[in-house]
């Protein structure tokens, strides 16, 4: 089911400037046991991604109204995608001054990711690289072309995902996840200045780590620093937190245990209604 | 009017790649005189474009036949958008594995512009940095916010253009246009290896200059080189070529004469229907 600023339709005009420029921004959130997980930090995030880009945001109640009637309609877990787009109009790329967001929201079912996949994972490393974009890094927002083009590179269902490095070589993140080293009981995650999603779940984590005392710093890591990690996890809003346990790399693998941090950060993520 | 895939319609589905992840490619056209300019040169970097992007685009003559289909139906002199997307379906961004690119063409009235830009145009500089991304430089991709930003700093008709520098403060190219200067009788345009859009109205000026024994070079520019510079001049496909006459820049105005050079060039670019 697909509502646009509320009303059932499954259709945009082709002048909408979500699809003429991806002038617009994203968020998938996980329909849980009957609730939208994280749903305020997701609202959050979205007016935070609106000021960057200077799109009017108004209508939040009218959205939240909208995700209750999409998710009445919704009897299983599923994963809720909210659009926000600049609409029509405007001039080529100069866009109308008043334009409020259009709101397409939509239910789909849920991946069915094997239960496995719970205490690991096994990645690989793309060869796309994310480019530095550092007024655009951190936004959830349409342009979306090197994570297509990323996950375009392994058709292996054995393989999970695939992390991405910048065109520095700084590792950044997976296709759709964010990523997480433990070294030295300490959680290191890529800093997101200029390249890569600041995920929910990836804040979600740090908030977790800060509340039971484990250090998280945000720096810039490289693949040796993933090689020379304790216990590498990735997360995002519908898988929550998947271990790594293979990085296939140079024909050669490096194996990770699903380790004592990594299962205490894993428990704390089990109840995520809020 | 709007043809997708042959058929008059003016609404894709939300389900759209193009929409969803911008995964698709762009073309703008003039139709002057009864003719579509330089057809086979945007229908050439289509073709390029499309193998970046791994998009199946077979169905090239029902391209050709759906813009005659068009142009039939434009009495006036019009700009013609060209959208090619990758549909529906996948996984997330995995993209489905042979989905032929769905082809979005419209036409839209010819933009007023004033009849003195033929004889030169006052830009900006603009706030908004162009990223770095050698795998998507140079391709005409649906992923454009930057150039929203950049198109949204200014509100002045006066202003004609802003120029782009990318994130190590190179001169890339206006967000509409590309940009060449003259000095000392030779063209200099940015090279397009890390950022920007290779513009086919960028090849044609090339192509004259090399038949008028001017020598082009692509190279790393900067402001400085621009304030330099003898003449200026932006191109794209619907302008053809506009001289700079006026860069507004910290308050001060550099001015450049309508230069010889630029004029020469200008009027190989008259008659363009091939």
């Amino acid at each position: 089911m697909i509502l646009i600023n509320g009303q059932p339709e499954n259709r945009i005009p082709v002048s909408d400037r979500g699809l003429q420029y991806g002038d617009g921004l994203f968020e998938t959130l996980a329909f849980r046991n009957g609730e939208l997980e994280l749903l305020e930090q997701h609202i959050m995030r979205l007016q935070r991604g609106c000021k960057r880009i200077n799109l009017s945001f108004q209508h939040v109640d009218s959205l939240r109204a909208e995700l209750a009637m999409l998710c009445a309609q919704t009897a299983e877990d599923s994963v809720i995608k909210i659009i926000l787009t600049r609409g029509s109009g405007g001039r080529g790329y100069k866009a109308p001054l008043e334009n409020e967001a259009i709101r397409i929201i939509s239910s789909h079912s849920m991946p069915e990711y094997p239960e496995a996949n719970q205490s690991g994972v096994t990645v690989r490393l793309c060869e796309q690289r994310l480019g530095l974009n550092p007024t655009l890094a951190g936004l959830k927002h349409l342009n979306r072309l090197e994570q297509v083009l990323a996950r375009s590179e392994w058709d292996d269902r054995t393989i999970s995902e695939g992390l991405m490095l910048n065109i520095n070589e700084n590792l950044i993140e997976g296709t759709m996840s964010n990523l997480f080293i433990v070294k030295n009981q300490q959680l290191l995650t890529p800093a997101l200045t200029q390249a890569g999603i600041a995920g929910i779940m990836r804040s979600k984590v740090m908030e977790i780590a800060d509340s039971m005392s484990i250090a998280c710093h945000e720096k810039a890591l490289t693949v040796n620093d993933l090689l020379d990690a304790d216990e590498v996890f990735l997360t995002n809003s519908i898988i929550k937190l998947w271990p790594v346990k293979t990085l296939l790399h140079n024909d050669t693998n490096t194996h990770w245990q699903h380790g004592a941090l990594t299962q205490q950060i894993q428990n704390a993520l089990k109840d995520l209604a809020h």
